[in-house]
């Protein structure tokens, strides 16, 4: 990929070494992440200050403060995404085209086309055999983005020998029928020429991505040229030697770079400081003939939410029983309608998510007209993903990464599905990308659909995973609270749970509450037992408290508990203070997998099977989730605790 | 739809309803499962039992028993596979054609195609817009399965709206490029004979799979006709009225199927009858011609393993240090071998999974040479499908739902991956399919990769999930243990969990432990402390347990503890008397999101962060994984147990 790289960070694009998040910048993607490695040598060669020659060293060495890590990632300088996982940057690349567009079309004016960059996606034979990859690549040409420039490193190899094993498609037409252009390269390896030609046709295109399909030979010049085992082996000393024989250098020396490479690369520096000086210009005189308008745009780079913002979630709600789905859009719809920040995505689930705010505008490219009469324009703030959830979280990473603070994206699809994006998920979460995730249809309590439909295990997973806020609101007035953290808490991406039946609005929830991830709800003195609700089933846990105190005269506690997260950040002795697990047992009342919970309660009504098709109030029943079911579950396994039947500190599953 | 039931149920399809598992019938899969209603009333038109006209009523009922769910489920006769969460079906449909191709070529003889049945399967635009489904279509057309006939509902409506919204690809051309033949029906509302002539082209395809893309309107004839809104929501009575009176039925009447319909398809069962009749006759001739393929084929069908299968795992391993993927090849690779059941796949880390057996053959169309020497032939067990790790999931469930017992597929990856194709591994679960998948590269051990290869929080999901059992065994002989646990485990997938990095063996771990989830690996008397060990660190809390009874005089007990599920299986004795958490402290060492052990410990050396890219024994000490460091922690938090600054009941992250 050598002569690829001269092209691009050479000749091609535009960037600032020494102002590496320089705004309108060429993005550049690695999506095939494992060669690394070529990245961190172009960046060292174009000058940026943090790829010092010593750095490059500290690849597999032992310094955990390395920059240049096994894949690349999003926290050094001129790495745009963290990539590794194959196919993701792919949709990430799409997002950070998509977030050009998009600004583009909210700030450029006649003569100042101040967010104008295009993004250059690096990717592999692994990329397009993924299925996100062709998630990405429909989606990109359904939007026209002719801003971005998928390059193929088309070397016909990968770990387990030649592609044919595994791949005879037509790669070509696969991105023609996709609406791409295409551009082959036949020599990759060393034609610079050929591939900056091509690179600056794709640059140039109107109205279609490009993919440019650059043939090429893995491990070119080693004895292991063209097989699988240049892949992932080092190549054999002796081999090492013959090639930088066979290219003029010293066979015996190590990280050695040459006077004439280093001057070959030397003006780039200097010439990306022009690039800068000439944006910031652009940006001074539109500042000049635009003056409202640069303000927002300034803003928006700055990253800062209008200070108003809380204001627009509704201080109160009705008190009929109403599906948190909804309670959810009432919330978000007056933010998402007045905050230009906020891109809304679903994957084919308008009618069900609740997200559709009253001045909604689908982006779309200028040209489109639909059947169902939208009239495309970039401009728009809603996406409409079709079913590719997998893209949707991957493309909103790229819009997050674009520029912090500048697009804060919002996806949305049923939080069984959520399992089909759980890879991009992690990916935001790992690279601390504020994204948030609107999860409809938790709970059994979606009913009819089934088993395939009721996520049982997915709450163990998005609760598991580091860096990523899972909440689960139990009315509406929780939901205020679940969105007011969401758009605060923007070291990383939160999911919001919701449920598509309706739910009883209770008198004591409290937003602030849900900050804190439980609080208490109803409390007592000298307790004999404290219930945790959470989400959809919280008023579950309200009426159990009731049935026990009413049949047996117990004193029942009620936390709500929306966020392990959220709970676990709280001081030791705000945890005690709330569950008050050492005064008296603690159960939890949640239709999913118990995992985790075993850590704040003695007892779950939980999930231990999958789900089952019942329409919602009989799936409850047909798992055991009426009140008094429940209740005499409790009160008896209460028996056998005081007995010595269950030992204290063991779980139990009601 | 209709027409194309008709084609399908009263045409084309070869099937017996009286006998729904006749062996060779033609597979049906309904990609697109939400239409399940369209399966249900074509499964009772041609006269299966358990879909008598009461059975039709159960739809949205309140009723459990129903073989009519919300999406079709595998449980029912005439349902080959559950389908609902979309691409999953044309991932299965591929299965279960490689099934017949890969049977076909082990048994049949010339004049003896006692395996030739066609796979059909209808997908909507959401299971294209998948990159699962992409994902299989490639593979298919690797493979030139032309008993594969994939029919696309081609309404160009989705929940959202017109499709044209979110794809504007040319889908005939994508598949083309994929190798595969394409027919057009452009009546697809009507037009049965049309429908019947493409289909039965289909099936006579020679060397390629088939689209058949057949034009419909989403809810035709009723006033949302071609309109969105008839994708989900009911239609109005007065609509409903005037559809049936349009149709020539009495618009006062509900659930009547009309004489001259049930006339039509009355001749299907005593053709079904016919079918299996002289296929139990080809069958018998067969047997007479070809006595021993003729027994080992019905052993096949039966699905009965050798009885010395068990004998194959080595019984002693060498006491080097061996990564676990490596034993687990030792353990497999042999079985593999010799029996013609296991079909091994990975999603290209042939190089890394170790499952590569000594007569190993890929499985290939059989006119397939390869640049790297592979000669095709379908007669292959060894399935390379590409970075493709859902659908290598999802088809391997085809693989399994194909007959039960005649085929079991080993999938693998690394297990960071297996999130990629968790959605299918899910649905394996949920349909109760023997599938073993093989996560190798688990732990943070996994070292240089870095965090996105480093699955902290996959363990969780795949525990909370139901009916799937997931294995980290410690060592060699763990290693044999889970394999033995996973092979005869049939009820459900498996998952055995193995690392890169070498692991020392241990002088007391049990391959019969295993199979109870946990077992004590060192016991003591009136213990003060008990550690449990998992998998790749398990060796670390036996090195803790000396440290601190060196350091401190402690008695400790350890426990290797390999698979929560197998041991939540056993009673609550066994239970106590491994984990005696009522005599002393229980602490987990598990380089992972510590969810789901607070229900056996107390305390967790576990990940509360993403991992971090460093080499395995650097990545260790990073994260604290040292004994010295770990025994220090423990041991400073039995004296904060003791002294009551942590409380009896409260778990502690060390």
């Amino acid at each position: 990929m050598v002569a690829i790289g001269v092209a691009l960070w050479k000749y091609v694009m535009k960037y600032n070494p020494k102002q590496h998040d320089w705004f309108n910048r060429d993005r550049f993607v690695l999506s095939n992440g494992h060669t690394c490695l070529f990245q961190y040598c172009f960046l060292h060669f174009s000058g940026y200050p943090a790829f010092d020659f010593e750095q490059l060293k500290t690849y597999h060495s032992e310094k955990p403060e390395s920059l240049c890590p096994g894949h690349p990632e999003r926290e050094a300088d001129g790495v745009e995404v963290t990539t590794g996982p194959l196919g993701q940057g792919i949709g990430n690349a799409v997002g950070l085209a998509m977030a050009t567009k998009h600004l583009g079309a909210q700030y450029n004016k006649d003569g100042f086309d101040v967010v104008n960059n295009h993004t250059w996606c690096m990717i592999g034979d692994a990329c397009l055999q993924e299925g996100l990859g062709q998630e990405a690549i429909s989606l990109a040409g359904q939007w026209k983005l002719n801003n971005l420039t998928v390059i193929y490193d088309n070397n016909q190899i990968t770990c387990d020998g030649s592609v044919d094993m595994t791949n005879s498609e037509d790669i070509n037409a696969r991105f023609r029928a996709a609406n791409w252009d295409v551009i082959d390269v036949f020599d990759g390896c060393f034609d610079v020429n050929g591939i900056v030609e091509a690179l600056k046709k794709a640059r140039r295109s109107q109205d279609k991505p490009t993919l440019v399909n650059v043939r090429t030979i893995i491990g070119v010049g080693s004895a292991v040229a063209g097989k699988a085992v240049s892949h992932g082996v080092p190549f054999k000393p002796d081999d090492v030697q013959q090639m930088k024989k066979a290219w003029g250098f010293d066979p015996d020396q190590t990280f050695v770079i040459p006077e004439a490479v280093r001057n070959f690369f030397s003006d780039i520096p200097a010439r990306g400081e022009k690039h800068v000086q000439e944006w910031d210009e652009l940006v001074a005189s539109y500042t000049r003939a635009h003056p409202k308008l640069a303000a927002e745009f300034k803003s928006r780079r700055d990253g800062v939410l209008p200070a108003e913002w809380e204001s627009f979630i509704p201080s109160s709600f009705l008190s009929d029983k109403t599906p948190s789905r909804k309670s959810s859009g009432e919330c978000i719809q007056p933010i998402a309608d007045k905050l230009p920040t906020i891109m809304i995505g679903t994957a084919d689930l308008s009618p069900s998510v609740n997200l559709l705010y009253p001045t909604k505008v689908a982006f779309q490219h200028p040209s489109l007209k639909t059947e169902c009469n939208i009239n495309g324009t970039y401009s728009g703030r809603y996406i409409h993903y079709g079913i590719r959830e997998h893209a949707m979280a991957a493309i909103s990473n790229g819009l997050a990464a674009f520029a912090p603070g500048t697009i804060l994206p919002i996806t949305s699809t049923f939080l069984m599905f959520y399992l089909y994006a759980a890879p991009a998920v992690r990916m935001g979460a790992l690279q601390s990308l504020h994204v948030i995730h609107v999860a409809t249809h938790d709970s059994i309590g979606a009913g009819e659909d089934g088993p395939t439909h009721q996520p049982i295990e997915l709450a163990a997973l998005f609760r598991a995973m580091p860096n990523l806020t899972y909440i689960r609101p139990g009315d509406a007035e929780e939901v205020a609270g679940a969105w007011t953290v969401a758009i605060k808490r923007n070291t990383g991406p939160n999911m919001i749970s919701v449920s598509r039946h309706g739910l009883p609005q209770l008198k004591t929830t409290k937003r602030d509450g849900v900050a804190k991830g439980a609080y208490v709800l109803e409390d007592a003195e000298k307790p004999d037992l404290t219930l945790l609700g959470v989400g959809a089933e919280l008023s579950m846990a309200v009426d159990v408290a009731n049935a026990l105190r009413e049949a047996h005269g117990l004193k029942v506690r009620v936390v709500s508990f929306p966020s392990h997260r959220l709970f676990e950040e709280q001081s030791r002795q705000y945890q005690r203070e709330t569950l008050k697990k050492h005064e008296a047992p603690v159960v939890v009342i949640e239709p999913y997998a118990p995992l985790g919970w075993e850590r704040w309660a003695d007892a779950g009504v939980c999930m231990k099977t999958f789900g089952h098709s019942l329409t919602n109030e009989f799936v409850y029943k047909h798992f055991g989730y009426e009140t008094g079911s429940m209740a005499s579950r409790v009160w008896k396994w209460l028996g056998e605790r005081k007995s010595g039947e269950v030992l204290p500190g063991e779980w139990s599953d009601l």
